[in-house]
């Protein structure tokens, strides 16, 4: 009979090793006051801008850490199953250290993350028809070849690489009062509380997850992880189904919080990262903005807030959809429609009218079928730029005060 | 009989007196390793960060260099006109000295700035077709009430303020060997290399416009400032129709050169620092970036080049028509024009085969009008999101292959 193994865990004497690990590689991401957080607080917020580092998240800590603690075990390579991130910076990673590297990513994995990896000489699995199906293929991959297999996060090297994030902040914040951070995994936010609250027991930290794919409140309630349908999300770098055994019970040891934001409050902080703190945050980066505006964790009262950034990784196409969104909420992209009378020069008189407002006309639509139209009507969807709330409302009332009855579309 | 007034410059010294006025209340802001330009180019490119600088530009260091310069002469107030990045820049600088505040803006300023404006305090003077006018008006008005005005570019302690930009770099980069500087009025490129260049002359300095409104290098031919026909431009930041006869001076004296990009160059280089950098930088700010893509000018052979990001303060709408028009670049979005048997489940059929493809629907329009179609055709413009362009030509391939012929839409 063999004693049982004892209960793994990670020490800040493992961060420290960690540190020395990632050094090289890893940037020092920057850490920036927000004065729009700020203000809306009314408290000392910062960000650590850790979407600016290589590969584009905190990811890369996690990986070059494993890599230092296997050493001769990774001797004939890595494997690693992802969609993206844990994918790329473990590709990354491979690379630096000249260690051989197979990723397994779903069908559906951006062909950008797909061609990054390949880029960096990693070799690239393609099927599977979902992450867990990519994560066990790489497993299994790792086991037949005598390769080391790399966790996204349930691995204590792993996590020691991410608190590195948390010694930054204790060297780079020395009013330090209180760290939000995104909890996909729970390897960043474990991590970094363990790096921060042993030398700082005093410092609060909460984590954030999203509620389409919020697995830690109810697995910290039973005490054992507790698995979730898998949902869409904006915030897909952190839709886990289902908290690690080891992530689980550092989480619930080291964070003081977990709390919950609504989907549609990350689309909203992903744009307020772009236009006031100028930084492109992806959306499972951008849910501790979303938990602070939405008053889900207040900022610390005295001492300084800092919000973990925790990637930017993001296609053009969806920063397009969700600051097209953020226009049309803002009143800065007005779509109305309205019966004009079917003769010439009808639309045109309405055009004009609306021009000499300073409006930008962006979109006319006639729409003639399935609307109860008189034989001599008929009706067009305008969509328009403005300047804001304001000139849009005074937009609206010229065409009121000429004798339109424009309905608003969408907004 | 009075002697001519010296001729006016800047030194070193003067920079360095500015370094301490604006300590305290503008940011050191990052200097980050661009791997994507580092890439391209293959040489050691990296990005000052100066889209993150309080106010969202580098305005901000000689707005508060020139309230220091101006010590109890502007103890009645201060005024600027401008469109955006100054009058907001001048509007914090006062706030933070305590200073009284008049901006002049023109009607189509964005509403964003004029209220960043009035959130600081300042008096808004909304009116003047022009950013000219606007100027104007504030000199006139400052004469009348006693205040003090403020030029955007050139005045010798502006010029100081920019000029603490360079000092920074000699800091934050050890082996910096060329710097690429946006130029507008030229007041942040001429400080920036008197400030490099009188510690460090080998450092290459070059200045980038936009093709659009570029006066500097024909000014420069003729050794004085020309005027250029006003003209819309992505890059509104740097759109200045006359260089100052001080920057004009100076830049003659210190920039190695003076390159001009193509307008649509800059649009894809805002992407690029959105998808790479994760950063957000207006146009003016992102010439720099344009230029390194280009071949304008070339990066360092040995050392390090330093791009210089001088600015983010962009509309989220503007993000998104560039980011949208990338996508299509890219191939990550595709339209098609097809015809279709007007006959019931015909379209059904064909949206199908696409979705088989994993292409993801985003519009369908019928289009009857116009076209030249048999009376049992009808013809349908279909806007898909592929994962590039090699799915995008999958999913055309697939297309045909069933019979049908797809016409590319501004493809």
């Amino acid at each position: 009979m063999t004693a049982p193994a004892p209960e793994q865990t990670v020490s800040p004497a493992d961060i420290a090793r960690a540190r020395v690990a990632v050094g090289d590689v890893a940037r020092q991401t920057p850490v920036l006051p927000s004065q729009t957080l700020s203000d809306v607080t009314g408290a000392a917020v910062v960000l650590k801008a850790e979407n600016l580092q290589r590969t584009g998240s905190f990811k890369i800590r996690g990986a070059l850490a494993k890599l230092a603690a296997l050493g001769e075990r990774c001797a004939r390579g890595v494997t690693a199953g992802s969609a993206g991130n844990h994918a790329w910076a473990c590709a990354q990673a491979a690379r630096s250290r000249g260690v051989r590297c197979e990723v397994f990513m779903p069908v559906e994995a951006p062909l950008s993350k797909v061609e990054g990896c390949r880029a960096l000489g990693a070799h690239v699995h393609m099927g599977g028809a979902s992450v867990d199906e990519c994560v066990a293929h790489a497993r299994a991959h790792a086991e037949e070849a005598g390769m080391a297999f790399v966790h996204p996060f349930d691995d204590p090297d792993v996590i020691a690489g991410q608190g590195t994030l948390g010694l930054e902040l204790l060297d780079d914040v020395p009013d330090l009062a209180k760290i939000v951070v995104p909890v996909g995994g729970g390897g960043l936010s474990s991590g970094v509380a363990i790096a921060v609250k042993s030398a700082r027991p005093d410092v609060e930290v909460v984590g954030v997850q999203v509620d389409s794919v919020a697995a830690f409140p109810e697995s910290l309630r039973r005490g054992e992880p507790v698995g979730m349908e898998s949902s869409l999300t904006i915030a897909d770098g952190i839709a886990v189904k289902r908290p690690g055994d080891l992530t689980l019970r550092l989480v619930r040891q080291w964070l003081d919080d977990v709390v919950v934001v609504p989907e549609d409050d990350v689309a909203e902080a992903i744009v307020l990262c772009m236009e006031k703190a100028k930084l492109v945050v992806e959306g499972a980066g951008a849910v501790g903005v979303a938990a602070l505006l939405g008053g889900q964790t207040p900022a610390a009262a005295t001492g300084t807030t800092c919000v973990i950034l925790s990637g930017g990784n993001v296609d053009a196409g969806l920063l397009a959809t969700v600051a097209r969104r953020h226009e049309t909420e803002a009143g800065r992209r007005l779509v109305f429609f309205t019966r004009v009378p079917d003769r010439p020069g009808s639309l045109a008189r309405l055009l004009s009218l609306v021009g000499e407002t300073g409006a930008n006309l962006i979109h006319v639509e006639h729409l003639r079928e399935g609307i109860d139209l008189h034989v001599r009507e008929t009706a067009v969807q305008i969509t328009l730029e403005t300047r804001g709330r304001e000139h849009a409302d005074e937009v609206l009332r010229c065409v009121r005060d000429a004798g339109y009855v424009p309905d608003l579309v969408g907004g």
